[in-house]
């Protein structure tokens, strides 16, 4: 039921993914009482990733909130594998996976302080109209300015 | 793709869900620059309707601890529909539904302040034994009894 | 080094402090390695009976908003004397002190599942200007409106 | 009533306290409705400094619990002057400072991304005994070590 990775599936022509791994140690207040990272706690973990991810593609809130956009988390899944214990020093890596729609579809996965798969997961957002709140079905400006430079090879060293 | 209902299948001769719904004001702490609840949140919000559906049913981590056992989360999926904003009345329910393997189903729903359905989503639990961390494939004796008193209809008024 | 009550110091002639207690259970998600609330999240429990406060005497970010102002934290102190323990029905009193200035001093206490006194702590807020940043040396008419209220007792059952 | 430094009064001769600096992006899941850091969210930022503080002077959770002893937070202390704003850079550095006493003595700044001093704050930790949950009064072996190696020089490069 659990998979370890390719939650979204891409054409074969499509750019590979933009991947950011940041690598952080799990902190007394990041564990519960058997001494683990809550599973609660992990969308934070991901986001530290993405948020270095966004500033990679330009898909930064402030970025947004320019483009009178936002880009709200529709959907969230987790597969936990592994516990990241205490002082674990561990990796999270986010990766924007290609498409033509208007959504960002990204996977994560946490690598534990032995370098094994500790979770796997993905977030799908969506745009919305900041102003109206409405969903914007169309893909904005900004994520198309995004695939190009992406298409182009600038995110790959 | 999303669904607002009904993630896990059971048989109809199964007893129905054991549910319990909590009620709480969304607070300045919960919200983020846009103003609503950020999505990764609502396991947070999960958990408080979750924390007293274990009471209800004996699934508490005192009770886990005394056997020996622990319930780690294998699995986490939400569905965001609509935000939950600043002061918000919502309530969140946590249904725990029929399974006869050694895992705990639970879905979830919240309702924003109008009555909405905001957001739906799931967890799986697995058993592990608390001493080797090995994974418990038979249920614990703490999940048998809970079933039985649930078939005894112990967990509805 | 450490007391448990009266931070601030009022007049005689003051009227008493308004005060509300919510009671809540601590969670698993609430404790840390050693079965304990982590001391960094006292804020958050004290600002579940500080909302409530605010709405009891109409400070509220929403009514902060409409008046074109904020309060921000400018002092957050906590004196931690008893753990709070996982499932733990602890309750958490704000009090609102009585100030003359453009400040809102706030106390609070919590009680652990025995009643005992497991913490007490303060913060002080001063109000800003929400478009410039400026601080406001003068109490702003929705503070001024709240002492009214408070000097005829609409506060106080 | 605020001051931006020095909450501990140390002997002349004592030795110079031990800094550690950890320097970290604030992210969109950081900041509230306002787009600053939350106050009650200050507590995990020290935290971030004060783990690497304690690798670097063996005062970390796993040497506790060999000790068979814990190191609760009994005082905690935050002043606020600047916002952090989403997508700030900000330094934080946490400072034992030199006690002769059972106690550690820990004070802590922010910067923002200009560089300003965003916060000052200090936390004021006592040993308890991990068994009986004991305060002691004397310090413990690990403490005592810790300020020999300190003393030595070993801290500081």
């Amino acid at each position: 039921m659990r998979r370890q990775k390719h939650y979204f599936e891409t054409e074969p022509t499509a750019p590979p993914p933009v991947s950011v791994t940041c690598v952080r140690r799990i902190r007394f207040s990041d564990v519960d009482a058997l001494g683990i990272v809550w599973h609660g706690r992990y969308p934070s973990l991901f986001e530290e990733a993405q948020t270095e991810l966004g500033h990679r593609c330009g898909l930064t809130y402030e970025a947004y909130r320019k483009a009178g956009i936002a880009a709200p988390v529709a959907q969230l899944h987790v597969d936990y594998f592994l516990p990241l214990r205490l002082d674990d020093i561990c990796s999270v890596t986010a990766s924007l996976t290609w498409s033509e729609g208007a959504r960002l579809n990204t996977e994560y996965s946490i690598r534990n302080g032995d370098g094994k798969i500790a979770c796997t997961g993905f977030t799908v957002q969506l745009f919305i109209a900041l102003d109206t709140g409405e969903p914007l079905f169309c893909s904005p400006e900004l994520w198309e300015n995004c695939r190009e430079r992406w298409r182009a090879g600038e995110f790959h060293d």
